[in-house]
């Protein structure tokens, strides 16, 4: 049986989610990949850096958290995040910190250092999508690690691994997507009547929008989407703030409810094409008919067709996923990893 | 420079889709994978089985039969199917003669003889999925070759790969889907105003249905492509002739216009679900709200929802497929089989 050590960067929801679909495959590892799996550190805004020294299975960490609150025989970490990551004994390093939308730190150091340190480097982090994304990807080829990162957009629905490994020989042309749950959310509440405050504060109650939802109705969220789908697919180097943005903050109610009774709905839509040769993307508040595919788009789903020259349009769109399917998107990495390094036998 | 051979079974449209798309590749394939096609051998019903003893690159087989309706530089073989297929020197064989709902034949046999003596086999042909599957699986693991068949579900849109590869550790519970376009198209002609056999013959007239049309209007071929999703994704032994069927033959154009007055769409709908431990497929005339995802599936487009247990469901939806996408659909499992044959070095 291989140890596989894991070390996460960031312990909320996301991770706590993805911790218990490990501690619940902890068995089918053992027998798919002959792989055991432990974690040897954890970095938290709360609880500081620590390291588990003798390693901790997914298990034990998760039922003692869920029962405690706190970590199984860990100590702490003397050092700053970049010299954790480099030192701390690992074999694949989870970046799921939050995202900074301006610079992308310090998630783009994590995954940085975890790769210099020849640590596989799995993110559900976009940053380092759109914040330096060529570079970070040549440091992965470079050192002969793999960089991760399915869960980034739409959770774990497979969008990224079905352009690199299932369409091979394709070229993306273009997308559009309406991948920002809060702002349809809240539209269709105003359709339904209600005014931008109120769909606003109910959003935030049902748990669709933040306590700050600003970077999601000002159309951050849907951005930085559009600029990690670009430059991952169509070569781009984009960063959100050069991607023409529009919001819905402040819509006027009126409008939307007039609209819905002539069969419009509104959707912010996500898009990207080549111009003059060049990607160009754009977050566009759109008037869609209602028994369009993109209204038909509701709560947490979402949905992306994705244009292609040889197979033509494709849309991939997940229903209703809560945080479990982000979990999942860590995982399909990681099983990617593993089941990777049992066919070439490269890898650690 | 590594030369791969590659026979075809079957030249109608799909066949010689993909004969354009390689003839589109050559420099492609041996800048990425070092290797330079030929085709060595043809089968078809009209021409009987050729050989092209010096093998034939895809552009001139392309240019001179488009040009003069004849194959280049090749000689007949004297002997039946299975040996032309045993016998022939190939790396991989390309099933792509016409489905027969009621045995698979003789395309389980073509693929069984490719990989009994060697060869990669790649079907277009749904049969080889939906009789005997399970035993075909294991003669290529047995033999160390790979049987791919991408396209038969969906044309290229994929599918079959989206599962394997890129929902690793999930297990497909059912699946629900519109992947039948006669019918699609004349069940929308009938919700404008058209009688069935006026719905039918524009249909015909448009090349949404064949001459013989029967096979899609009662049904068979959303059985034959429920069965091979059970096969493949949920483990089951089933034919066509043992999924329950709906047809649209002879529907009343009064009903079906009716329940469009009352926002409600007719569509014949795939699915598959786990009941009491066993999975159970049909084919079933669903009434649809007209603002469904469903509905909105026109033309020869299709649509169809995983149901997973670790990442929820998820919908692929393909968008107004031609030809193109089918041969794009052999394209990918041939480079599928490239790619890992460089990667593993293992294969030929």
């Amino acid at each position: 049986m291989k140890e596989l050590k894991c070390l996460f960067l960031g312990f909320g929801n996301a991770a706590r989610a993805f911790l218990r679909i490990l501690a619940d495959s902890e068995s089918d590892l053992a027998c798919t990949y002959g792989v055991r799996i432990t974690i040897t550190g954890i970095a938290t805004r709360r609880r500081g850096r620590r390291l588990f020294p003798a390693g901790v299975t997914p298990r034990a960490l998760h039922e003692h958290f869920a029962a405690t609150g706190e970590f199984l025989d860990s100590v702490p970490f003397h050092g700053d995040a970049t010299e954790f990551v480099s030192r701390c004994p690992a074999d694949v390093v989870f970046e799921m910190t939050p995202l900074n939308v301006t610079s992308g730190e310090p998630a783009v150091s994590h995954v940085r250092a975890a790769l210099a340190s020849g640590k596989h480097a799995i993110s559900a982090n976009k940053g380092p999508l759109i914040f330096g994304f060529r570079r970070t990807r040549e440091l992965a080829m470079e050192a002969g690690r793999r960089f991760l990162y399915e869960t980034t957009v739409m959770d774990g629905a497979p969008v990224f691994n079905l352009v690199e490994r299932c369409l091979p020989g394709c070229k993306v042309l273009g997308f559009t997507g309406v991948l920002n749950s809060t702002t349809n959310y809240i539209l269709d509440c105003m359709a339904q009547g209600a005014e931008f405050d109120q769909a606003l504060r109910t959003a935030q109650e049902c748990g669709f929008a933040e306590a700050d939802a600003s970077l999601d109705l000002e159309g951050w969220d849907s951005a930085c989407k559009t600029a990690a789908l670009m430059n991952v697919w169509m070569n781009a180097e984009v960063s959100p703030a050069e991607i023409r943005r529009d919001g819905i903050s402040g819509i006027d109610a009126r409008t939307v409810r007039e609209l819905r009774s002539k069969g419009i709905s509104l959707r912010l839509v996500c898009r990207a094409s080549v111009q003059d040769g060049r990607p160009v993307g754009e977050v566009v508040l759109l008037e869609v008919p209602e028994y369009s595919e993109w209204a038909s788009v509701k709560g947490t789903s979402s949905l992306l067709t994705i244009r292609t020259d040889l197979m033509g349009d494709i849309t991939v769109t997940e229903h209703d996923p809560t945080i479990q399917q982000t979990g999942y998107g860590l995982y399909s990495d990681l099983l990617r990893l593993l089941r990777e390094e049992a066919e070439n036998g490269t890898g650690r």
